[in-house]
């Protein structure tokens, strides 16, 4: 029957009418990671992981989970009356499949406000009876607040391009269009904008909408000094309060406005779908963000600099002590110091460390209660990354801690190939990512090998480590989505790897830079160039498996990165980097 | 105003009430290859090439022609009052767009049985007045007649599957839908049979239509023997006249017919739409021809061989010869005898033979009028192909005639690198030609270098040389159509090149079948069997280009065919082709 909360749900569950209720991890902006605030699920399920579906019935409770989560919604859900649901297992239903099969004819109760458009309009689809409100926030105990933590401006000099004119930008390209933007990187961005309410990713709760030319943020005004809140009102943004937004959209009427199904939620949608008509589009600005221009390029190549000195200090660090005096945990947290004793505001992301057969699986994260003691052999596998004024970062390398096994060494020389073999490719304006894909993988499926998520994503600047919409990932002709072209500006990471159950998991991540090469009579040719400044573990190359493009290939950006850092390096550091990068 | 024969249209134009007349080098059937019966264009405006559009006014005539054809059009059509419109040139328009613009509301005459519905339904969209109506017909003198040339069966020892069990699975597929086929190569395929009808594809002038689990065939019965006529009955096939076709769509009432918009002209449209619900998909047939069975993999092996001796005996001669005492037109005839003296029945295109600077022509065939006279150095390039029992072959293979200038080694190799990027390939289930195309192109861009067609084309079973859905060809993000995934049992061609306009072209091309190879916890995996057995001429290589994994794809190559052929050769032709396949 559950645990006591879960009851107290079941009551105003009772009270209301509702027969199911439906909670997600979400935040009311759909947001890839999510304030304490919206922590829902983890209150009523005792579920701690960042991506779960919640159903309570009156006598029932199931939380759906992917495949990195299945053990431990096992061992947090269940002793508290959480069936688990594992994704990706035959015969696993997605909760809309769930909800279709058992509660076709339930009344659904969903928070509209943190479920997606997309999600409501399925399950008005389908003929579900759907109930939108909070049947949870008077009950959760002790709840975080959500942050009043100071906005701030990021200026010209980091972005590029003033707020007046991305206004004037993004207006121009609207027309007598409505635009109501929910993404909470879109909004930093557009208004060159940061703050700290969401862990890793410097953004702010916000609202926006542009109507008839004219930008309206919602958000509370006592988070901007008074400098930034003069400039604001200068460049024509006019503030209301961030719970205003709702009552706010009734004046919008007759209007043709643009939204993205999958990043509002379902409660901006029936605000608006009466008085107006809907255009389901991605939003612009994401487009506009997925280009960086020459002063984002210029820093991002800086904030790439002051990641690889922290990376290489901690790298050298690791060298000279003994390993088995480490776990994980540990380890991950050195990393994050050299980073945030340098020149990070934060961290992009929480830190992969994983030793050995943890690498195989692709989403662990060590926790201080559960982390694994180091040894010295076999070998690190470390993602990680930084917040600059300068941009984010996202880097992953794997290094032997001693002795490891010939397969280790040959899937490392095939994953580094795999990774060269984009950022060396020259080609020709017009593809996508879905198309450049197969040269990740060409070596690896020679060898058998694969890996299971795609080989690169976007990154933004000083904002979310995963950017869309572009992507390097090939996608199943049957689910294909829409696709992006790849365009100078845009920033990728590319990262093979792999994975080997219970054995090792092996990745090497750089960023890559898309450009203009030169034009010809075939069109515009475009190459990539590598940002990440961080060398690879020549100890984990078996030289049967390389050829002489790889080679060259490895040796020109080792020499690359020695002559990039050396400015910033102290003569032991430099020695040390010199031998890192020595030619094969 | 043009010539008598455009006149005595215009005539009939005004008789009838039409201003603008629409005439295409179609057939009924939107076949790639026409009978000679359909060649109305080159009647009324002299133009001989295979694909052009005539918009005749009563005061003019425009034709349509693509990049090929620009001079040729200029010099046929010009003098007889036809003014050429270019299409790829800046500011050409296409037909549908030349009407939109220039005669939005005139009355447009065409053969609805000679346009695809797809350009009918483009027109009523545009409502463009349409009158369909045939005016050409009593104009034309000595027109040649259609065929009642004697159609064959291709017995069950060629096709691996009886008629009777091709018509259990397609009725099956169908359920209680009726599907109408006008494509000429799906009728031969399904009903196992074969006739001359066009030239290089051994088809023949028919409908289909599949109702209520029956077949019913529209063509001239006298065209069977009585054998062929008896068991075409026995498997429930229902015969009647070619010309009682359109009548007999009148019965049709009251269904859900699937038709494919792009291979069934306007009339069948036209017949149906009223009475029906019309589903515009691709036709089944399609898919089930595109994947060869065991009985026709292991009889294209041996086309393949019977191709590659009669090859390898004209090359032989080739060898031998002065290439001063002939031309291009004279060499592609050589080509032709050693294939059709030898196991072929037909070739299954017509013979390109292009020396030096005519082969940066893509599409270029030599004619016996205009032909260029070879000479002892230089390169030719020979893209030629058989039809067999056994099955379609298409290969090119560049040769050099004597000296050749370096950057003809460069491209060459390169070339033929890419050639081996694709046939080497293993890859995983589930990716379409769309994906996998960058392979083939990635070392001629990183040259600067590109081709401006597709890598790949699939092949039919003793039938079209250029067979669809799938294909290997990388499609621009914001044109892209509908891909098909690669699969166990097609057939492709694997044709990279390299084209300097004025200067020389080179094209390097296989055939390929794609196999499952073996299966592990990634997925399925897959591969391709190079079907082509004809060296490549290592005269042309410059080692500087070459890599360690195309030398060794090379010599295996090599040994393949010498030990594929050598049982079909006598001593001297075994002897040549030891020294052709030498290792390098």
């Amino acid at each position: 029957m559950g645990n006591a909360r879960l009851q107290a749900l079941r009551n105003n569950m009772k009270k209301e009418g509702v027969d199911v209720y439906y909670l997600n991890t979400s935040d009311y902006h759909m947001s890839e990671y999510v304030p304490e605030y919206f922590k829902t699920i983890a209150y009523f399920s005792y579920f701690t992981g960042s991506l779960a579906t919640l159903l309570v019935t009156l006598n029932d409770a199931f939380i759906f989970v992917d495949g990195r989560y299945h053990n431990q919604a096992d061992k947090q859900c269940l002793k508290n009356g959480v069936k688990v649901i594992k994704l990706g297992l035959k015969g696993s239903l997605e909760p809309i499949d769930f909800i279709k099969k058992y509660f076709a004819n339930a009344v659904v109760g969903i928070d509209g406000k943190r479920t997606s458009m997309a999600f409501g309009k399925q399950l008005e689809d389908n003929h579900i009876a759907i109930k939108s409100i909070d049947l949870y926030s008077d009950i959760i105990e002790n709840r975080a607040p959500l942050s009043s933590d100071r906005i701030y401006e990021l200026s010209e000099e980091f972005t590029g391009l003033s707020r007046k004119k991305k206004i004037e930008l993004i207006t121009h390209c609207l027309g007598n269009k409505c635009h109501i933007v929910s993404n909470l990187e879109s909004i930093a961005y557009l208004l060159n904008l940061r703050s700290s309410d969401i862990l890793y990713t410097p953004v702010f709760l916000a609202y926006l909408v542009i109507l008839d030319k004219k930008i309206y943020l919602f958000v509370d005004d006592k988070r901007f000094d008074e400098t930034t809140l003069n400039k604001l009102h200068e460049d024509g943004v006019i503030l209301f309060r961030y719970d205003e937004f709702y009552s706010f959209l009734a004046n919008v009427v007759d209007k043709n406005i643009i939204i993205d199904e999958n990043k509002v939620n379902y409660e901006i949608f029936n605000c608006i779908k009466d008085n107006n008509t809907v255009i389901c589009n991605r939003s612009i600005i994401e487009d506009m963000k997925s280009i960086k221009n020459d002063v984002e390029q210029a820093n991002i190549r800086l904030a790439h600099i002051y990641d690889g000195v922290a990376m290489l200090r901690f790298l050298m660090w690791l060298d000279n002590v003994d390993k088995s005096q480490y776990n994980e945990y540990q380890i991950a947290r050195m990393i994050d110091k050299s980073r945030l004793n340098y020149k990070a505001f934060d961290l992009s992301f929480s830190s992969i460390v994983s030793y050995n057969e943890n690498a195989a699986i692709i989403h662990y994260s060590p926790s201080k209660e559960n982390s694994k003691q180091l040894d010295n052999h076999g070998i690190l596998l470390m993602d990680t990354g930084g917040q600059y004024l300068y941009g984010t970062t996202d880097i992953t390398r794997t290094v032997a801690l001693g002795e490891v096994e010939p397969e280790v060494k040959k899937a490392f020389t095939l994953v580094l190939k795999s990774m060269f073999n984009i950022s060396e490719l020259k080609f020709i304006k017009g593809l996508s990512g879905n198309q450049i894909d197969v040269l990740a993988r060409q070596d690896l499926w020679a060898h058998g090998y694969d890996y299971r998520h795609g080989t690169g994503h976007g990154v933004g600047y000083a904002l979310s480590v995963h950017e869309g919409p572009p992507n390097i990932r090939w996608m199943h002709t049957e689910v294909k989505t829409e696709e992006v072209e790849l365009k100078n500006g845009m920033v990728f990471s590319d990262e093979p790897g792999v994975y080997l159950d219970n054995k090792f998991g092996i990745r090497c991540e750089n960023l890559l830079l898309c450009k203009n090469d030169y034009e010809n009579e075939y069109g515009q040719f475009m190459k990539f160039e590598t940002l990440t400044l961080v060398p690879f573990d020549l100890n984990l190359i078996d030289m049967n498996y390389m050829d002489d493009k790889t080679i060259k290939a490895l040796n020109n950006y080792h020499e690359k990165v020695y002559i990039t850092l050396l400015p910033y390096l102290n003569d032991t550091e430099a020695k040390y980097l010199k031998y890192l990068t020595r030619k094969i």
